[in-house]
């Protein structure tokens, strides 16, 4: 079974660090997400600066496990980039799901916490670092080590009724 | 190197056909991907149908190579099913990704040709099939084998002039 299948929200974390080879890894396969007409509009910011962890944890109700989390990765698409800009919302799903199946593959957890297009929680994280208004806050990633040995499960969510057949 | 290093587009392919099994693979894989608020609004119409491939390679450019693809899934957002409607593109993103990232893990090809939110795509597709209007058209995939047979290999997109560090 693949990390496709094993991947699952994880908000729990054991106080153990991420290495920063890890990080990277999980960026390097942030970078290899598809993008439209290739326009790779993204940039990261990487926290692990404990204070900036819990103020990102209180930017909405959803973002509250990247409390505990030791690092939380920040996607944001830069608008310079953008070839096609109305595209950069999915895009970046993909690039964040990346992240995501990158950690389970290193069996790290993580979970996305939805930041755009709420703009009341991108102005939040842009006012935190003083992002220029080229760059957009897409999602932030809390990711550790999963409090719970069996967190990267399979859960079955097939659902044939979703599907129609044209042959 | 996992299935997120070896992915690529592929717009090639060969006259084999993917198997039944193989397309439900696919799906199964679709419907592992989070979504905002678990709300899961997917839809799928797989589509082997020759002069529908035909059709749906035209409707712009880049759906170009659906018309030698002996499969093409339709995804769908609906409007019904959804909880967080402003997030259905980002978690449809991550949906096409997973799509995408199996069709690699099973040797297939596959290119993500956008729809969505171009109302003139949506409405071409839309109305081939009569669907009803809570049924947004996201995205259509081209999937088959590769004609390369070095179509899935690595080409190394890190840049790490993308990345700030906060710690």
């Amino acid at each position: 079974m693949n990390i496709l299948f094993t991947r699952r929200s994880v908000r729990s974390f054991t106080d153990e660090a991420v290495s920063e080879a890890q990080v990277e890894q999980l960026l390097k396969a942030a970078m290899q997400a598809p993008s439209a007409r290739n326009q790779q509009c993204w940039e990261f910011i990487v926290v692990t600066k404990k204070d900036d962890l819990v103020k990102l944890s209180q930017t909405h109700s959803g973002a509250k496990p990247i409390e505990n989390a030791p690092v939380c990765i920040i996607v944001l698409g830069n608008k310079e980039r953008m070839v096609m800009p109305d595209r950069w919302e999915q895009d970046l799903g993909a690039v964040t799901q990346n992240i995501l199946l990158q950690a389970t593959e290193l069996g790290l957890g993580s979970v996305w916490c939805g930041i755009a297009p709420a703009e009341d929680r991108m102005d939040l994280v842009k006012n935190m670092y003083g992002l220029n208004d080229n760059l957009l806050v897409y999602c932030t990633i809390a990711i550790g080590h999963p409090k719970n040995s069996d967190a990267l499960k399979f859960v079955d969510r097939y659902d044939s009724s979703r599907v129609t057949y044209v042959k």
